[in-house]
């Protein structure tokens, strides 16, 4: 294996892959990252027990060489300190020689690095995914999606399937639902999909979804996704990105989602955000970081607080206001993490009573909304 | 008590204050901050057992009101709530009314806060020092001389008085001295001092002095430095900063700084430290962290480093030698830091032995010094 690549364009890939590399690990060879260099350029490999990273450095790129082959192959390479090598290195570009027992040389300018490689068919296989399971949409929404629902799942890896978001697709329509019992945020969108394939129960991790998004941040253009009985795979033009998918059945939580409602209300997203984010202020230092408001028909929402020991908060918000007058008290976080993913200017929240869920949704589309359960307060 | 403040002016005050803070303590009212409003405008104190922060925002800035004052008095407030508060209220300006049981309401537009306060006169006084030892220097050069001693000092609470930095003054010239017996920084300047004004033995606490850089960041004028049997005070036009000293003598250093060498190397400070820094990558992974170099006379100074199971890295750096050649073992960590801290492009080190203390300084000047041991290697 012998090669000449660009720096910067190996940093680059490097730096993606090293998101997928587990620092601590029951095989050992998954703290390593996987290079193949081949006539058509390098692909990395970077993997954990969840979710594997492939990304391509293509040997053209806008008709300038970034990989010179002499000699094709494949190392496995440690993969911390290999990523901090080559971010560090001097020059331009790197020659990259790899003799049979896998000892790696790395030479900058007037450095020379010598690594201890692996044999890379010890590396784990990429799973096989038949091509016929597919739909695409643009990268933008879908990071946009996994931001509107990615945080709702539950923290608490013994809620199993909850700690995933639920991927459901019919008649082109794509819906991801997560909830962790407490609240609940669901995103539907259209995609481009065969008429007739249709996903019913597939859950993705919420931590490979969070990785997905950050891994997908520079990318404008659109992904495909493919999905297998157990693996989900987010292809753009050169990355592979493999998340294993949650087992169990998820639960079915349109049971959940009232229609209709006692009292809605129309107000400013910022405003409120910023509303409630300072009463959070208190309501952190006190039980359960409960927050109350206030409906009034006269056309505001009175956000409140009072931890003891610390004190209260005590403001208003102007909204429109129709059906009855209410009190409300929930929990200061969800409500927050809900405003924060809402992208509209304005906001619709329709309360069905004092300890029924209330949704918050956009005020102009349909495409969107939260759910959050109501605290029972004295 | 009873005011109104600008809020930008409030939030930066607050948030330099908050710097002395304390989370935890033994003492719970120095979880607090302390307000006192009078004609003059506002004064915050924070407070940890090491040190105490003051700051002041005058009633007056640039002929504009910052605090219109109507009732005069003081209360102490809990710190971090009430640092978030004025960093999240929404206007421009803040209502403030404390009751006569400290009770404190903040208004700010559609806002309101209610904080239990605590009375003020249980906050610990400020130490008083003797306007008499007095000297000046320009702020930035107290910040240089910080930065490029302070990381010198021993992390460990057991050195007790290696933890800090020592100040000397002699006929006006400021001397900072820190070692944790394994190395040594050093750096000189010349302040506005009484020509009689001597220090010996002042030993400022390395973690206080960090702090001081951090607040002095902005600032750019001269400071004023007080001194007294065991505190310091450092005095810029609406700051005070006390930090208490550290008991102890001082062990003196002067004796283990080599005069002449064997062998002297000049050269670029910025290659060398990208060199030490690349082979740093492999000597973390590697036992004490050691690098080796070997000067040669030709004018190279090879970077060498290999840890086991790892790999190995070798490369060289240009430099006019003169005298000797030799080897060089050391902790990478050590010359990382004191590269660093060197402001000159050119660096000259002379080395007086394979086992004896070396010094790296700045080529073109001679107010500053770092010392290294070496470390014996097979």
């Amino acid at each position: 294996m012998k090669f000449r690549i660009s720096r910067s364009a190996l940093t680059e890939a490097v730096s993606q892959v090293s998101k997928a590399v587990s620092q601590k690990t029951t095989i050992p060879i998954l703290t390593g990252i996987r290079a193949t260099v081949d006539e058509e350029g390098l692909w990395l490999t970077g993997s954990n027990s969840d979710l594997t990273i492939q990304v391509a450095v293509p040997a053209q790129r806008d008709d300038k060489d970034q990989v010179k082959v002499e000699i094709i192959g494949s190392v496995v390479l440690p993969g911390r300190i290999f990523a901090d090598i080559v971010r560090k290195l001097p020059g331009e570009e790197v020659d990259w020689v790899v003799d049979e027992r896998w000892k790696t040389t790395l030479r900058s300018e007037q450095a020379q690095f010598e690594l201890k490689g692996l044999d890379p068919e010890e590396y784990p296989r990429l799973p096989q995914l038949h091509e016929d399971q597919m739909f695409s949409l643009p990268s933008e929404l879908l990071k946009s999606m996994i931001r509107q629902t990615g945080f709702a799942v539950s923290a608490s890896e013994a809620r199993g399937v909850l700690t995933g978001v639920l991927w459901q697709l019919k008649e082109g329509k794509l819906n991801f639902v997560a909830t962790d019992s407490h609240r609940l945020s669901r995103r539907q969108a259209e995609v481009e999909a065969p008429a007739d394939f249709t996903v019913d129960n597939v859950v993705v991790p919420g931590k490979s979804l969070s990785e997905l998004a950050k891994i997908l941040q520079e990318s404008n253009g659109w992904v495909d996704v493919v999905l297998s009985e157990n693996q989900l795979l987010v292809r753009t033009e050169n990355l592979l990105f493999f998340s294993r998918l949650l087992d169990g059945t998820y639960p079915d939580t349109n049971r959940v989602i009232p229609q209709g409602g006692k009292t809605e209300i129309v107000l400013s997203t910022k405003e409120l955000l910023q509303s409630v984010d300072r009463a959070a202020l208190i309501s952190r230092d006190g039980r359960d970081n409960v927050i109350k408001w206030t409906v009034k028909e006269e056309g505001t929402v009175q956000v409140h607080s009072a931890a003891q020991d610390v004190g209260s908060v005590l403001e208003e918000v102007t909204a429109k206001v129709s059906g009855e007058e209410m009190d409300i008290s929930f929990n200061a976080q969800y409500m927050l993490d809900a405003l924060r993913a809402v992208d509209s200017d304005e906001i619709q929240i329709v309360l069905t009573g004092t300890m029924t869920p209330f949704v918050i949704q956009p005020a102009d589309r349909d495409d969107s909304l939260h759910l959050i359960v109501p605290i029972r307060t004295r």
